[in-house]
C-alpha cells in the first residue's frame, strides 16, 4: 500500500487542491515524502454532509454489524504490516518496540468496543412499566442511550495510533453509533492515511454506509474549526495540548447550539513520597520514576510531572541517585520540532526563575532531542507560584520539598485537576495517606497506590480524565468502557407499542442484556 | 412559621441589606407582604464559602444519613401544611389542587433520591480485577460516580414546588453527594423561604454539616451570575426560559474552569396526528388535547406547541371542535406580570404574520390572564418560517396541514430539539408512523404514543431533557433516576488497599450493591 497524501470523504479521496505539507523525521530532521494536500473547506462540508447522511443508517445497524465493522478494522490495521510501524517510526521519532505495543493496545481498544456493544448492556436500559389501575394512570416508560450523531474526532501527536484515527476516541464513537470525521495530526500524515486505508476497507467489506468515516488531512487548524461549528456535526473529542483542547471547547460551547466537546488536556499527575516507602524500597522507586518519567521522552498525558518528597537527608540521597539514573540515559528524540522548542523554552523559563533550583539540566540539547531536566524547590514556594503548575511536556519534573503532613494537606488542597495522582508509602502508613488520599481523588481522576502514573490499564472500569484541567467534564472517560457515553443522547418512549420499539427495549429483552425493570436490575446472559 | 424576608446562608439568615423587593399576586395584581431582601454579593460569596467546607465532610457522610436528611426535608415540607400552598396560589395564581399535586411530587422526588441514594448501585461501581501474573502486571482498577462539589440551582416560575427550592434538580444534587445553593426564582420568594426552612429544619435534625443547604433570595440576575462564576461552585442547573438557560450556560462555559451546568429550556413538543386516529377517536382526542394545553395556562415545558394535522374536511371538522373546547374554557391566571407581557406581545407578532390564520384570539386579554390561542399555517409556509419554532410560553399553539407522509418527515427533520415529541395514531398505522418514531428519536428526549406531553412520569427511566434547545446536553436529564449523574466526578482507585476504597469499591462489596466486575454485571441485594 502507497500513500497518496490525500484525505478520505467517505469512500472517495480528496483532491491536491489544499495546502501542501510533509511530515519531517524527527530524529533527522529531515521531510519525508510524499507531500500532502491539506482537506479544503469544501471537503470538510463534503465530509460533514456524508457523516450526516450516514448517522441514521449506521445507528439503526443491529450492533453486531458494528462490532464487525470494528473487528474488521482491528485486522486491517494489523494487516498493514510492518510499513505502518516503520512510517509511524520515522514521523514520531518514537521506537519500534513502542509503536508495537501501541498498535496492539489499538486493535485491542478497537475489539473491546466491539464486545461491548454487541453485548450492549451499556445503553442502560430502564423499563418502567405502566400500571392503568391507577389514578391518573401510570405510563410505561422506557429509555436507553442512543447515538448522539457525527462525532468529530482531534489526535495528538504522541499516541499516532492508539488516540489518533482508529484510537479510543474514534473506536468508542463507531462503538456507539454514531459516523466519525477524524483530523490527523499534521506530523503523522502518513501513519494517518495508512490507518484511514484499513478503516475504510473494513468499513466497505462489512457493508457500512458511505459517511460512517472520513479522515481530513490538515496542515492548520481551519478546517477542525470548521467542523466544530457545522450543525451536522453533533460531538467532539480532542486529545493534546492545553491550549488546543481549551479553545476548540470553547467554539464548540459558542455555538448557536453548543455541543458535547470532550477534551483531554493532559497534566502534572503529582506522585507523593512518603518517608516509609523512602526508607523501605528508595532505590527501587528511584529507578521505576526515572523509567516512567523518560518513556517516550517524558510525551505521555499521564507522564509525572510533579514529585513531593520528605526535606532532610534521606530524601536529599534518593534526589542524588534519581538524578543520577535520569542523567545515565540518553536524551530521547521529541515528537516534532514545535514540541522540543516549547520543550527548551520552558526550561529556560524555569531556569531563571529565582527560587527553583535547577538539579539537572545539560546546557544546549540537540536540536530535537530531549535531555531529562529537574527542577526542586520548598513547599512555601511552590505554594507561592501556581505557574509552576503548568505542565511541560516531555521528560522533565519538578521536586518539591516537605517536612510535614500538613505541607501535603495544603499542596493537595491548592492542585489543579489532574488525570491521576500517585502516593507512595509502606505499608505501615497506610493510615497515615487516608486523609490526603481523600483528597486527592477530588483533584485527579485515577489515584494510584505504590504505581506510576504511565502505563494506563484499558478496560470496563478505566478513568482517563478528571477535573479541569486534565479533561473538560469531569463526568467522562476517553478511555476504557464508559468512553462510549460521551457520544450519546438519552431517549425515550412512553406507552409505545413493543413492535416500534428499539429492540433492547422490547418487553422479551431479545438481546438478553442487564436492563433496569422498575428500579432493580435484571441479569442478561 | 411566619416570613421575615431574608435569605438563608447555611445556619444563619441573611441581613436586609440586598434590593427590597415584594411578591405579587398575579390575580389581583396586588403586592404581597412582606418585604423580601435580595441576597448581596457579600452574602453570595459566604454562602459559596459554606458551601465549599461542607463539600468534603457532606461526601464523607454513609449514603443513609443523606437519604434521612432528604426524607426528613420531605416530612418537613409536609408538615408547612396549608400556609405553604396557601402562600404558593397566591404568589403563583397556580390552583390549590395543582400545587396540593406538585408537593406530593416534590416529597416523593425526594424520596426517591432518598432511596436511590440510600441502595447505592446508581454510582456505577466497576472492579476490573489485576493479574500481577501478565506481563507487565495487570493492576487492580476500581471506579465510580463521585460527588462533583456544590451545584448552583436556579429555579423557574412555573414550578415553584417541584423545581424549585428543594425540587429535583436540588433533590439529585443533595443525593449524589454535593452541597447546594438555590437561587430562588423572584415571582415566589414566600414559596421559596417557606421551603429553604423546613430543608435547613431537615439538615440540622439530621446533623448534616453546615453549608449543605443554603437559599438566596434575588430580584435580579447578579447574584446568580456571581455564583456561577464562583471558583468553590462545581455544576449549575437551570430550568426555565431559553434566554436565561442559554446565558448561564455560556457563562459558565467561559469561566477559566468550565464546568457542567444542565439547563432545562423547555420546547415545542409537536404533536402529529394521523388520519386513522382522527377518524377513530377524533372528539376524544380534541377533548384531551384541549385539557393539556389549557393545565396551568399553558404555563408547562411540556406544553404542546406544534400541531400536525391532515388536510381536508375531517381535519377542518376536528380543528373546529378543538376550538370550541378551547373558547369555552376561562382564561387561566398566569404567573407573572412578566409572563403575561411576553405571551401578549408573541401573540400580537403571530397575528401580524401574512401566512399564519388565526383560528382562535381573544381581543385585548384580561390583564394577567391569558385565554388559549390558536393559529395556523401550511407545511410550506411552516418549513420557510423557522422562527415559528419559537416556543410561546403559554396556552397557545401553531397547527400546521399536512396531506403526505412526506410533508411529516420533512417537518420532522427541520425541527430543533424538543422535551416531547407525541404521535396519535390506529392500530392500523402503527407500521407508517415506524420511521417518523424513528426520525422524532433523533430530536426528542421523550416520544410518547397516544398520549399528551405533559404529565411526566418520575421514576428511574424517565428522561426529560433532549436536543438543544430543550436542553444544554442531551446526555443527561433533569428528572428521574439518571438526574444524580449531572452531579458527579468519576473517579478510579489503581492497587488500592481495601481498607482505603469507598465501601462501594471494596472487594467484599459491604454495601451489596450491583456492580460490574471484571465486565459483568454482579447484581446487589
Amino acid at each position: 500500500m502507497s500513500l497518496c497524501g490525500q484525505s478520505w470523504l467517505g469512500w472517495r479521496r480528496g483532491t491536491a487542491a489544499g495546502n501542501s505539507f510533509q511530515a519531517t523525521d524527527p530524529a533527522a530532521g529531515l521531510p519525508l515524502e510524499p507531500v500532502f494536500h491539506g482537506a479544503t473547506l469544501a471537503e470538510a462540508d463534503a465530509a460533514a454532509e456524508l457523516a450526516g447522511r450516514a448517522s441514521m443508517p449506521y445507528a439503526r445497524l443491529a450492533p453486531v454489524r458494528r462490532a464487525e465493522f470494528l473487528r474488521a478494522a482491528a485486522d486491517a490495521i494489523e494487516a498493514l504490516g510492518a510499513p505502518l510501524l516503520e512510517r509511524a517510526r520515522r514521523e514520531t521519532g518514537l521506537t519500534e518496540a513502542r509503536l508495537t505495543g501501541e498498535r496492539a493496545r489499538t486493535c485491542a481498544q478497537l475489539r473491546m468496543f466491539a464486545a461491548i456493544t454487541a453485548e450492549g448492556s451499556w445503553v442502560d436500559a430502564r423499563i418502567d412499566h405502566g400500571d392503568p389501575r391507577r389514578q391518573p394512570p401510570k405510563p410505561d416508560l422506557r429509555s436507553l442511550r442512543a447515538p448522539i450523531g457525527p462525532v468529530l474526532v482531534f489526535s495528538p501527536a504522541n499516541f499516532p495510533l492508539a488516540y489518533s484515527v482508529a484510537g479510543g476516541d474514534t473506536a468508542s464513537a463507531l462503538a456507539a453509533g454514531n459516523p466519525v470525521i477524524t483530523v490527523a495530526h499534521y506530523a503523522h500524515p502518513g501513519t494517518a492515511e495508512f490507518v484511514a486505508g484499513a478503516v475504510i476497507q473494513a468499513a466497505q467489506k462489512t457493508g457500512m454506509p458511505e459517511g460512517v468515516f472520513s479522515m481530513l488531512l490538515a496542515s492548520d487548524g481551519s478546517v477542525g474549526e470548521r467542523l466544530v461549528r457545522d450543525p451536522r456535526i453533533k460531538a467532539g473529542a480532542f486529545t493534546g495540548s492545553f491550549a488546543g483542547g481549551a479553545a476548540l471547547h470553547r467554539l464548540a460551547q459558542s455555538r448557536p447550539d453548543p455541543i458535547p466537546f470532550f477534551a483531554e488536556m493532559g497534566s502534572l499527575n503529582p506522585v507523593f513520597l512518603f518517608p516509609g516507602a523512602l526508607a523501605e524500597r528508595g532505590p527501587a522507586l528511584a529507578e521505576t520514576l526515572a523509567q516512567s518519567v523518560l518513556l517516550a521522552a517524558g510525551q505521555f498525558c499521564t507522564s509525572p510531572g510533579l514529585l513531593l518528597v520528605p526535606e532532610g537527608e534521606a530524601g536529599d540521597h534518593w534526589i542524588e541517585l534519581l538524578v543520577r539514573h535520569l542523567a545515565a540515559a540518553p536524551a530521547g528524540v521529541m515528537l516534532h520540532a514545535g514540541i522540543w522548542r516549547n520543550y527548551v523554552r520552558q526550561l529556560d523559563e524555569r531556569a531563571r526563575a529565582p527560587q527553583l533550583q535547577c538539579r539537572l539540566r545539560s546546557g544546549q540539547p540537540e536540536p530535537g532531542r530531549a535531555p531529562a531536566a529537574v527542577f526542586e524547590t520548598s513547599a512555601a514556594a511552590f505554594l507561592a507560584h501556581p505557574e509552576w503548575q503548568h505542565e511541560i511536556f516531555g521528560p522533565a519534573f519538578l521536586i518539591v520539598r516537605y517536612s510535614t503532613p500538613a505541607q501535603l494537606h495544603e499542596i493537595a488542597a491548592a492542585l489543579a485537576g489532574s488525570l491521576t495522582a500517585a502516593l507512595w508509602a509502606a505499608a505501615a502508613e497506610q493510615s497515615d495517606i487516608r486523609e490526603l488520599a481523600e483528597a486527592l481523588a477530588w483533584r485527579a481522576g485515577r489515584l494510584i497506590y505504590n504505581g506510576v502514573p504511565t502505563g494506563l490499564e484499558v478496560g470496563p472500569a478505566t478513568v482517563h480524565g478528571g477535573p479541569w484541567p486534565a479533561a473538560s467534564d469531569p463526568r467522562f472517560t476517553s478511555v476504557g468502557g464508559r468512553a462510549l457515553e460521551r457520544f450519546t443522547r438519552l431517549a425515550a418512549w412512553q406507552d409505545f407499542p413493543d413492535s416500534l420499539l428499539p429492540e433492547e427495549l422490547q418487553e422479551a429483552n431479545p438481546r438478553q442484556i442487564s436492563r433496569l425493570v422498575d428500579g432493580r436490575c435484571m441479569g442478561g446472559e
